[in-house]
């Protein structure tokens, strides 16, 4: 078989497979989806999903839920969590070109039954900004930072907060930029401790590894 | 003032500020952390200190505490939490090369008061070890792995567990390895989420992560 | 002329010259299969083929073959060897998005005259899938692992197996990737002996070692 | 001649040529400094000058200031300017380890005539340290920022003034901060305008270039 | 909101917030055009805009004047400053493939009132023509240099004046010119003190650059 | 003016400025083609010119000769020059897929009234086709080897002959190739001496490096 | 524990575990030793040792053999295989510079009882030198080519055999060598099928390959 | 045998081989130096030696004259050669610093007959300095620029002169410089051509190529 879906994710991570429909053909991506539905999977989430791949996936799922700007596609989307509260989970993004990928991480969370609380466009270049929403990010149990160029509000927010900040650098910038390696290595040299640092671009992994923290706290408080 | 120690930070953010001795002299070096105690801050702990820092800081300090393979030095430890429970927090290394690391990682926690686990040398290359272990990692709250040349271990374990995984890439290794660099792009790039990734040797970040990711857990069911 | 066919290279080197298309204009790729089939070089293979390189030649040739998926033409392709066997080599891929890269490989050893087996998406993130074709794989002659990302499957599949592992890595990934040097690079760095690289996406240079590899226990077994 | 001292620099440029001791040898750089001091430069500065250098320069010219630390040497001072004014020129670093780098940048200012104002470790990671020195920042009619790691403070503090930032990246950090280069494309990757970078670890350059911008304001004062 | 315009950045910087067009949908684009112009920032610029930008914002602005081969829209911009002088900031390009990034500086200028000199096409290969144009340049407040291949223009200038220029890379050139960040790399590196570097192509930052440099004097003028 | 043509620089260096499209309008284009006509200048060339340059050129100058697959225009060429002999330049391919840039060199030299020999595809792969034209590249007074991939027929050649091997790295390959700077970085670090390196696809450097050579023994002949 | 010794890695793989002695302590190269012989691993092998490593080494197994050059230690070798045979495996050097690298694969395949055939200094400066082996070469069964600098040796032997070519790419050379990264990129780029490229300076692991391959043919002609 | 001496290589290419001391131990570089000599090698030439290879050549070899800081050792040099005069060959360095990369140069250029003119300093930060030499580089037959930092000197003599000129980019520098890498590729970039490039601080790949320029003028001038 061309795909071997791997239904048992959700057991063991927490997490669903999620198909990366970068570099697969339309047709793949729905044996993939089909696979993964057939399977039991919930949510069924497609990423980086281009117009040929959401053509034929609607096609063939017409209850695909389709986000555009973020790239996804959302099949069986979970219910909220009971445990899930606004505010335990804070995207926010440096930039409104930054919109895109954190769209990529809000999607994916509320598929999971997240509701995390999305602050746009509080960049360092206008430092008030920040400081308006300290309040929010320093209640937050896991704040998601967004952010391309040179993302110094990776550094900056995680010195405001005690809770772990997951930061995302994103390809926004040009030239010195490097497509976001600028921003990705400056968050893994950043002064400030606490900062754990994904992929450019990478919105889907910083939702994923978000819930896994918000979950071991539930885990623990259900244990306790 | 040559150091403007930032006393406040155990407040803001849960953990002390760092003496990073690195391009301090040894005198600086010595007044930052005295500078540090006298602002109450517990505990004191120095990284990356080589010979020369250790003697300055031992004879301004004499109860200062010695490691010289994780090239740290700690002073005021704090006692252990009362949430500190062995196997929360679980450090496990891909090759006996990386214990220095892991070493940075395991000190700061204890000073801190947690209780790490340490898991050395629990490499691919010999698979059967990982699966031995396995049920270890699917316990914790949080698992820290730390691997130099390829990292392939960060991967794998993250497709066991449902804990986040911080994951250090180390230095080990040469040619194509580039100093860690490979690694640490390896990591960011993983196949599995779930992953957080902090800079390469960088030990003691992903002791502060960690220990901002149980923290969170434990201000919930304190709160709850 | 401005092509100059190597029709000696079967002769020294057991393999034909192959036709690059990329960076020719369809006519020099017509005028390379041409002067190869009339030097009688069999099987004659273009890789790297786009569609207007396709077109000019089934044109000139209308018994090529084409493979879209692999970016490649087939001319003459050789019957089946007597010594090639089911199973002799086995080629692997992580994820499906590996497909294409794969499809370079295997029909490059059918052109040849081999009987590869191909086993796709046992990514390492699922690792059940690695160990559930481990005795396939632990028996092949030479396995070929063809994957993307971080590449975590290489060293994985090196430790289990005791024949040679050819390592494809390819462009599948993102950011970090860095367009498959991150996999190329942590499979050069990779702990587990016993594997040779080839450059990113190289399906044809994976199967033309793969084959140089059966043919020396051929011609020994032959000699023997 | 080996050496072909630019005795004329001062007039065309308003700085005179300095001693690049990295690369001569004590005697080619004791030669140079004769040269400009008979050529009627003033002052004479040495910099990246080693232990070898200093003592060779001491031994012809017993006058010489040595600065350890910043590596330089002083030879026939400028007396301080009439128009030079605390905190005209503020330099700031973001923690101690940038402190030999902004020593080039002080020493070099202060052989020059200028009076600038030194502010220590105020990194972002304390953001309230920052604020704490915002209105000497505002004031100045140029800003000099010593950071390494991910140089955060840079954009920050080019938000809150109005005058130009000259930002001087520095080498401190590990890893992914690759010597200073991650500062370096950080910066001029920054969110904020008005930052004029220079090279890693160039603090004499950034006094040169501060110098530059405060004497063309005293050239149109003077002509106005 | 998606947009939270920091109309108060000309009060504390001196230059209004600048909309950038680069990953922003035209609708988010016009969303912050408006946000400005109603927080009463005068001009309102937006850089990087493609065509689907420009329809957009013209349609809802039909006052934007449109810079095509700048990628710039001008709305409201100020009127020329008292102060401002022909020949106080002069830019000066290597090339003519290097204009389109001197465009965006001297639109950008002139929006603000400025009234810069603009010399075009005097790159070192005939090093007479930058000689011809010496006095201009000797003449000038700041100096702006547009260059990229190997950028040797920007040492050149800053040994022939006593003003500090800004130098701005393009990514003109191909191979080794590694899209512009060899020029970046050369100008930072470069033999000549008093050079401020800006990121690739950005013609922008060189403007606000220059005129915090050139404002720096008028305020100090003013209160003298 | 936006273009200054540097028509001193033929009796400066012996060559005509050239024009490169790549970054210019196709208006400026014509513009600089005609300010070097009508300067006198002889030949006029323009490379790296699309179809919208050469459509723009051609209409101002029906006489230009257009060049496409080399991507070069050719107006007022020189006659052959009377030192001009077959032989004296050889210029040698890799591959067919480095005829494009070999093209460029050829129409540049060709149009400055030189006679150059064209040996294309004798790559290493076939060491025979290397050895088959041994003398003619031995007689050869500036031999010119274009190669892409790892570019090893560089050594090869210089090894087998005692003038000047002017190589060209190409952009032809992928993956490790990088575009062609593996080709470049190989060359220079060739464990044979006697190679003058220039530019990636830089056949047109390649032609008037080679030129220069050619010309200093004429202009030595000529005086002795 | 620090070490947990892979002893069933032969079984699996045919290799035994290598000790990598950089990065750790002399102890813990001791303790690695010492499990490995208790656990009957044969031969028993360290690699990467500096003084430091040999010295506690010898001390504690005196009948340890050093290998200084190659930087290796062995223990417990097996002896000659019978399937051995003198050119079945082939070693070749570029230059003698090379020499250190293709010892450690030299030592590593003796002590694992095969009989390489070593050919040192035959760079294709001089080409005639490989035409000289040529015999040799062709004659293998597998041939290990160690080449720093440019690494064109490799390429030229793979189109000469019909074997496979192990290539290890060394750090010799400087500059844009890039400590053997460049020879590195150019072996994966080569224009010529059938090389397996492994790490820089990794003459170990080009051994285990090299051996893996003849095993392959052992096998299979035992079985056959 | 460790060491194949290309004895032949004068015959071929009109150089002897040159012994690269770097990477081999003092033993192997006497042994090549004595089987060089022995095959008439004249002269021989040991580069990049260090204090252990000088003391074991003159140890066996009294007569070898030391250039220290060439890091060379000359062994039967040539006589001036009747075609050598002042000025054919000019070597013009960019500062001090580089002396020690034009000492390999010129010290090659002089042990195989030739008589090389040294100016140095000359660097464009005094750009009268290049100026002023502008007759000497004028009339030579090749121009040898040695240049580190952004090598701006090799760009602006190629504009002055109808000579090919080699370019030599030097590791002086230091950040952004990336070890002479910026200088390399700003050269193969500069906006001049006529400019052939060689390996960073390859002093010895320039002379070598330099004579083979005045060779091929001798050779055709003798023929004529
Ligand atoms: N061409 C440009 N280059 C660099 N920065 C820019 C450019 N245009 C605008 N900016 C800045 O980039 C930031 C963009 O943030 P946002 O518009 O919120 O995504 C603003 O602070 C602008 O000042
Ligand atoms: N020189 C070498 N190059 C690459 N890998 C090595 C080398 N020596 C040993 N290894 C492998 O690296 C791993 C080292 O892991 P450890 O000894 O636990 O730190 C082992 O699996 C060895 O097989
Ligand atoms: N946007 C994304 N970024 C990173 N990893 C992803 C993304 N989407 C899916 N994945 C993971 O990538 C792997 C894709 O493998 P495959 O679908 O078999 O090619 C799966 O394990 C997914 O969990
Ligand atoms: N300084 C140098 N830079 C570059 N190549 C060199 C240098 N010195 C010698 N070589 C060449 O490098 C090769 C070294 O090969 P080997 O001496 O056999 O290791 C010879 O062919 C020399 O011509
Ligand atoms: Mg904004
Ligand atoms: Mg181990
Ligand atoms: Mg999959
Ligand atoms: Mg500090
Ligand atoms: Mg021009
Ligand atoms: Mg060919
Ligand atoms: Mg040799
Ligand atoms: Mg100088």
């Amino acid at each position: 078989p061309q795909v071997r879906a791997d239904v048992g994710r959700g057991a063991r991570t927490g997490e669903p497979e999620v198909v990366y429909a970068a570099g697969k053909t339309p047709a793949q991506t729905v044996t993939a989806v089909t696979a993964l539905l057939d399977g039991g999977v919930r949510p069924v989430l497609v990423s980086r999903a281009d117009p040929a791949h959401t053509t034929a996936v609607v096609a063939a799922h017409p209850d695909a839920v389709v986000h555009d700007d973020a790239g996804m596609l959302v099949l069986a989307p979970l219910p909220p969590r009971d445990d899930a509260a606004d505010g335990r989970i804070v995207v926010v993004t440096a930039g409104t070109s930054d919109l895109g990928v954190a769209g990529e991480c809000v999607v994916t969370l509320e598929a999971l039954g997240e509701r995390p609380t999305l602050l746009a466009d509080v960049g360092v270049a206008g430092l008030h900004r920040v400081l308006e929403v300290r309040d929010v990010l320093a209640a937050a149990e896991v704040v998601v930072v967004v952010a391309g160029m040179e993302a110094a509000l990776g550094p900056v927010v995680a010195g405001l907060v005690s809770a772990p900040v997951v930061a995302v650098p994103t390809s926004v910038g040009y030239g010195a930029a490097q497509d976001g390696m600028t921003a990705l290595h400056g968050l893994l040299s950043a002064c400030t401790p606490g900062i754990a640092v994904v992929n450019v671009d990478n919105g889907l992994g910083a939702a994923l590894l978000a819930r896994r923290i918000v979950r071991a706290t539930d885990r623990r408080t259900a244990g306790g």
